[in-house]
């Protein structure tokens, strides 16, 4: 090899230094705005990189430099700034000094600087940002002497001092708000804004001192020791535990790091012709494209985030300050042109002049973010694949959640049960018990109740609260304030700024015109419309198929998929939904499931006891209850099968026979023996005892130690006969109903539980006879297709021989999982495997997200052994995770026919079938 | 293709016939004596084979043909004779008048031939025979007249009435045997040798009545119908119930057919010069070389074998006839040396005249089939590898069995507990209940118990009896009956020949000197010595490692096999029992096992409800309880194991942490249930009350659904780390206290029910950190080996991962045999697996032999990934396939480094590993 090659630097990669030197083996810890375009985020985290595109691209952004995520790693690993990295930003700031023209420290014409983390994913409010560093008294004083607004001055070292106790020195923010409090108090004031002038320097001088006490070292003076710990603060924030929490819940490595940006400041606070405010390029509640934000005049940019103060709509600056306006509507196109999707933009003006100081994706509403790839594929702005790969599958599910009722909507109005109405933030209706921390809304979660999560206002410390609970109020904040951005991001409905309501967190109540709502007190709000309503109101479902943008996408989705997808229907009724979902069959169809329903499970009883009372004797009046049970089920379930295959038309739909074991349409065994022991003590045989002994006995004879490994599926089928054989004279009975009307239906017969070729051979011959014999009967069709789940590692293993005698395979991914990993679902989700996930012992719930390493290589194993043995073999699978979007990538890879889940989640396997498509077409 | 060579016969196949003529598409169905040397035993049958070879090496045959098992399998698929069949018959009938000089029919000079059926498999007793065919009223006084032995005559004639109506005509035992003891009532006799010869042909006349009336259809007359039938019979009786019982029971496939021989009659019938009997070429009980059998003068071959009469001892035949006893001897070392395995043969004398009808591979208790293959590899009659595949692995567990203790046989003799003293027919030592009919024999297993099978004699018709039954009494017969043959077979013990023992099967009871045993009374017999005892009599392990040619044996096992042989054992003691029977190490060590004992289980029991207590309590008491429980267990599991590893010394320990679900150490939550109910009901606040209710608090939280697949193994260690650092602490204590002797041992520590390797990762670096502790603590070693099971499908698919953070691998086959087919074996194997097995629908139980293609699947990767990423891996098994012979043959073939199996089967793991590793130097 020649090494003269190989020691050249990587183009690209290591260039000559514009600003500061170079790091420990040639790598750089800092690169200005002008050198970071075309950088990965990976390297200068989202903000970092957004700033350095639209420096490149012209947009005003104040100077400044980022800190790699190379330089947090480092920090992460060692708990030190990584050598060199002074001594670079050191450099980078006087690269600063001479291009602002000010500098850093001076009293009379200081520089002044935020510290913003920014890391390669998008985490709103996650990470911590001090503005305003590099001032200290004397500073403020210049400030003040240079400006002639003093009030700004301090109010700029205040909002410094307070942000670098928080991030800094690690100081909480309740102590910030108890010193302003003791302070207002002695004052005789109500708010932070009506604070006197000439009270600034003392609440500064009390925050300093709090601080001091709390943290054993006071805020220092000195702007580098200021930047220095900033940024040491800034990296340490990574490992705070609302940011661990979120990533945790994104799934997001912990190994990424962060960045820091280092900007020179504007000051949105300087005067009534400064502003702070953010900007999304298209409404991120309904998609439309125009302009849309907040902001508020004389403040800071914290004050929109935070939602402490409610801030104005967009449109007042249009009037206010039209050229300012103008600049936001051209860097809008230009970003949007740019980066091909909508942004999320922060800007402040100074005294007129506006900058741009962050851009990014834009969070959206699951109906704003359909809208807008639309729209944006139809503007020419993205490919239709783009725009398809654009949602995230699992947003279109909000969009056929349940909406209020209008009539109860009505209803609750007259009856005053409407509470309040703010900001609609994040759209879908939600109905929960009022908790008023985010502790308490964990705790809810777990106690299997939902949660209402009430807040004043959310501050990113609630992630854990938001992330727990099914909806989220707080009583002020817009509607880019956290609560609201999380809120949107997670698809959780969301009301801000109800400011009618007085929330006492403290004392766990919420108090509105006199009355109260206590804590587990029922509330429902409608995310859209902002209003809160008293108790729990009915919702029905919203007809999202009749959205324009959702049918063009879903129709793009359709022609892009390979992998057909089915719904699992256990009814006429959900047969019509599926339709409506736009499944193309039934791919799994629970008989048990139908005898659900109180009179219909006596029935099922009486047959089980009836059989369990005629097996093996020879007793002929147990016999004919037997048969006569049998009769009666074998009627419903005609019935059921009938209006089933008419809905379905000529769809097929593949009905699993019998599977749960027979003990669960029984009464619980202990009770029922204490029922029996008690009837026994009052003495005498009533038929009423006499009855509960049979049951009873039957209970004890059918009760097993694991059930899920016992005598269900097929093992019962082929135990007691007559059952599956019923079902099938059923289902032949049912579909020549249909018939009748010249739609030829199209019923499977799956059996369930399938461990070894010899019982499917067995049941299948039994079958065709029963088969055979029912269209002899009825002159009809005698020909069905018969198949298996697909749902036991042995019948993965050996799903050659299956194939043998199968027409079709359905992987049941819920049993499969169970028995590859030898977890019980009724035990292992609350006793062990929830702490698994959360402590990352295993990376992810396998009942949610396929285990594409054990369950996965099963299923690739049966899938290959089946096709290969019987190439015209259909095969699906029927598990939950036919509806998870990260599964059907992976069903689409192995090559599966199709996917059935639950008839609302067929959009999102349309849309995802069509992600994988997309996808793997890229990829090869 | 050159038609003309395509048309030629296949050579040796089909030759130019000798006698009969060719059947359809030229196959041959019948095959004469002479022709059949070197043909298969799968055509010839084993009968048919053996004579013909016979006749091949000069030995006194009666002339003869063989019809093949290739008609058999045509009339089992068509219902009827092959086409030609009777022709090549006619033929070969023919060729038998000639050289016998006798004609079949002819009543001056008869032919009589016996029909007996032969299958390729040796099947005793199971299929049927018909001797004297050829005879009516006329032929037999012809012989009468040309012999001047009427009563020969006569009885030869009976016997064939009797036997032809049971084989053709399908006729029961019951019946002749109702009809001969009527009219020894009419008459006043007591037993049929007593019939005087004037009633004899009454007996026969009433004996064809009877058959008339019951099959509705006379006996024919006609010597080639009588044949035709006879076939047809011997073909039927295939699909017998005993016939298919015992293929069933041991594996033998129902479509091999039977071949019909059909033989020249001699008689040894004829006088006191004549006689029938049976001789082993060593003796089958203990393997000396010497002859061994028993004969009866003047009776047919029948008598012997049918167990009615107790012959002869062979030694007498040695005084009486000394020239045919030469012959025999002389018989015996030919057979020997020609098939180089012991013999079982049939002969008869006619007038001092010597034939042999029958050889076979004899039947032999495992003693003797020691025995006899160390004598023959020695006396160069076989090799030591063919020694070593002569010795069914399962026959050495017999050797393993206790015997009965002989002080205990002593009491009972004094006591007078010895009923009675038969025939030692079957060696090994049983206590059961007393039944009395095959059927309760079988019902009395399905119920759980131990069923001693007693009868006056035990016919073809007891055989399901036989394989329910632990033991068998027989008061007629002897040691060549079938109740000893199918006992000696099946290695159960049996007593047949208990003369003194008055069985009366239909009143279910056993009369004795006055007394009377019932139905369901224990009894204990000694198969060796013959010896019966009233009760359940004491037993000890039988010393089999002393035994001579065991050893000799076993030494060459060891020297022939690959796979390691180390044992399951959970205490000092089972160790002490391993290493005498030449384990190599403890491969499982169940913690678990340790607390069964009484004072034990209280103490986990304290254990669990301190933990359930404190269990996230900050309860200070309930803490410093869980404490002493804890360290009161540790005490226990310290002393434990160091007494373990003392035994072991320097061989591997492999411990397995607790294993199963904690409320498995806690009382039945419904009966704890009712009891506190009960208490409630009795008023008050007792402390007993509280603690119930406290258990049962921790009961009911403990209980799930399915427990198999809940919290427990690496779960359980993961969610409640302190037991098993408790354990590891014991482990570490244990081994420092052996140290301290000089004595390095080897505890290796094993994870159970490891499904993902973060399990694996998370408790490695738990345990490891403990086990640092303890090592500063104790200042010993601090590195042990950490392993796991792999018992889970997901285990085995991603065991190259698992392997990153094991020592070694262990495969539990038993769980992992539950979770591939998804059968809890609690439920299953009672409920529908018994089933499964019986009627076929899968080929043999998956917890006794294990399943190659979905578990031996899944160990193959396993072995294949974990040894793929970690070469020095140590990969065994320990489930209980470790055992079976069978599934050892797996392992070897795997690659396996060992078997761990329960100490008694660790002779037979040795041994089959041995015939592995020779079968498989075989194939390669």
């Amino acid at each position: 090899m020649d090494d003269s090659i190989a020691q050249l630097p990587a183009p690209g990669v290591v260039g000559p230094p514009e600003i500061g030197g170079e790091g420990a083996g040639g790598r750089r810890w800092v690169l200005s705005f002008r050198e970071g375009a075309g950088r990965s985020r990976e390297l200068l985290g989202g903000k970092g990189a957004g700033l350095a595109e639209m420096t490149t691209i012209g947009l005003p952004v104040p100077p400044g430099f980022t800190i790699t995520t190379d330089a947090s790693r480092e920090y992460q690993q060692t708990g030190l700034l990584p050598t060199d990295l002074l001594r670079e930003v050191q450099s980078a700031m006087t690269e600063l000094e001479v291009s602002t023209g000010r500098r850093f420290g001076d009293t009379a014409n200081p520089l002044l600087v935020s510290v913003r983390s920014g890391a390669s994913v998008s985490m709103p409010g996650m990470m911590d940002t001090i503005l305003n560093l590099g001032i200290n008294e004397d500073v403020a004083r210049g400030i003040a002497a240079r400006t002639g607004l003093p009030r700004f001055a301090l109010d700029t070292y205040r909002r410094f001092v307070e942000m670098f106790g928080k991030v800094a020195m690690g100081v909480e923010t309740r102590l910030f708000d108890e010193v302003s409090a003791g302070l207002r108090r002695r004052a005789g004031l109500a708010t932070d804004a009506e604070l006197p002038l000439d009270l600034m320097p003392e609440l500064i001088s009390a925050y300093r001192g709090a601080i001091e006490e709390t943290a054993g070292r006071a805020v220092p003076d000195d702007p580098h020791t200021q930047l220095e710990m900033a940024i040491s603060g800034v990296f340490g924030s990574w490992n705070g535990r609302r940011a661990i929490d979120y990533r945790s819940y994104h799934g997001i490595s912990h190994d990424l790091g962060t960045a820091v940006n280092v900007v020179s400041m504007v000051f949105g606070n300087t005067d009534n012709d400064s502003a702070t405010g953010v900007l999304f390029t298209r409404n991120p509640a309904t998609g439309e494209r125009s302009l849309y934000g907040e902001y508020l005049v004389n403040a800071q940019g914290e004050d929109v985030v935070a939602g402490t103060t409610t801030p104005t709509d967009l449109g007042g600056l249009a009037d206010e300050m039209p050229s300012v306006y103008a600049g936001l509507e051209n860097a809008a196109a230009r970003l949007e042109g740019h980066y091909g999707d909508a942004q999320d933009i922060e800007f402040t003006v100074e005294q007129r002049r506006l900058y741009i100081l962050q851009t990014r994706s834009a969070k959206r509403s699951p109906r704003a973010a359909v809208k807008m790839a639309v729209d944006m594929a139809n503007e020419g702005l993205i490919t239709r694949d783009e725009a398809l790969l654009r949602i995230d599958p699992e947003q279109l599910y909000q969009l056929m959640l349940p909406v209020i009722d209008p009539t109860a909507r009505d209803r609750a109005i007259a009856d005053g049960g409407l509470l309040s109405t703010g900001v609609g933030a994040s759209q879908g209706a939600a109905t929960g018990r009022a908790v008023f921390s985010a502790d308490d809304a964990v705790e809810a979660k777990e106690r299997g109740y939902d949660a209402m999560l009430v807040r004043p206002e959310a501050s990113p410390e609630d992630v854990h609260g938001i992330l727990a609970a099914v909806g989220i109020i707080t009583s002020r904040g817009g509607a880019t304030s956290h609560a609201a951005v999380v809120a949107r991001g997670l698809g959780k409905p969301c009301v801000t700024g109800a400011e009618s309501l007085h929330v006492d967190a403290e004392a766990g109540l919420l108090r509105y015109n006199g009355h109260t709502v206590q804590n587990g007190d029922l509330l429902t709000i409608n995310g859209g419309t902002g209003e809160i309503f008293l108790g729990a109101l009915e919702t029905i479902k919203p007809r999202a198929a009749d959205n324009p943008e959702i049918k063009t996408l879903l129709g793009w989705a359709d022609a892009a998929r390979r992998l057909g997808v089915w719904a699992n229907a256990d009814s006429a009724a959900d047969a019509v939904t599926a339709l409506e979902m736009g499944a193309e069959g039934i791919g799994l169809c629970r008989t048990e499931h139908m005898f659900l329903e109180p009179s219909r499970l006596k029935l099922m009883r009486e047959l089980i006891l009836a059989a369990h009372t005629s097996d093996g004797s020879e007793d002929e009046e147990a016999d004919s209850a037997f048969e006569s049970a049998l009769q009666s089920v074998e009627e419903v379930q005609t019935a059921d099968f009938e209006a089933i295959l008419r809905t379905m038309g000529t769809r097929p739909v593949v009905i699993r026979l019998l599977d749960p074991p027979l003990h669960e349409f029984l009464p619980d065994y202990a009770e029922l023996a204490a029922e029996v022991a008690e009837l026994e003590r009052q003495g005498g045989t009533s038929p009423e005892l006499e009855g509960k002994r049979r049951t009873l006995e039957a209970v004890s004879d059918l009760r097993e130690v694991n059930p899920m490994l016992g005598m269900r599926g097929s093992r019962l089928g082929i135990m007691h006969p007559s059952i599956y054989e019923m079902q099938v004279r059923a289902i032949v009975r049912g579909a020549a109903r249909v018939s009748v009307d010249g739609t030829t239906p199209d019923p499977e017969i799956m059996l369930p539980l399938i461990a070894d070729v010899g019982e499917m051979q067995l049941l299948r011959g039994r079958l065709e006879k029963v088969i055979e014999e029912m269209g002899e009967q009825l002159g009809g069709p005698a020909v069905y297709k018969i198949g298996t789940m697909i749902e036991l590692p042995r019948a993965a293993l050996t799903a050659d021989k299956i194939a043998d005698f199968a027409d079709f395979f359905s992987f049941g991914t819920n049993d499969l999982t169970q028995t590859t990993y030898g977890f019980s679902r009724d035990d292992a989700e609350g006793k062990f495997l929830m702490r698994y996930v959360e402590e990352g012992i295993i990376p992810e719930d396998p009942f949610k997200v396929l285990d594409r390493e054990g369950v996965g290589r099963l299923i690739r194993t049966g899938y290959g052994l089946g096709k290969g043995r019987k190439p015209g073999l259909q095969i699906g699978v029927c598990g939950e995770h036919g509806g998870d979007p990260s599964s059907i990538e992976f069903f689409h890879d192995v090559g599966l026919d199709y996917v059935s889940c639950s008839p609302y989640r067929v959009p999102i396997a349309r849309l995802a079938a069509a992600q994988a498509a997309v996808r793997s077409a890229a990829k090869s």
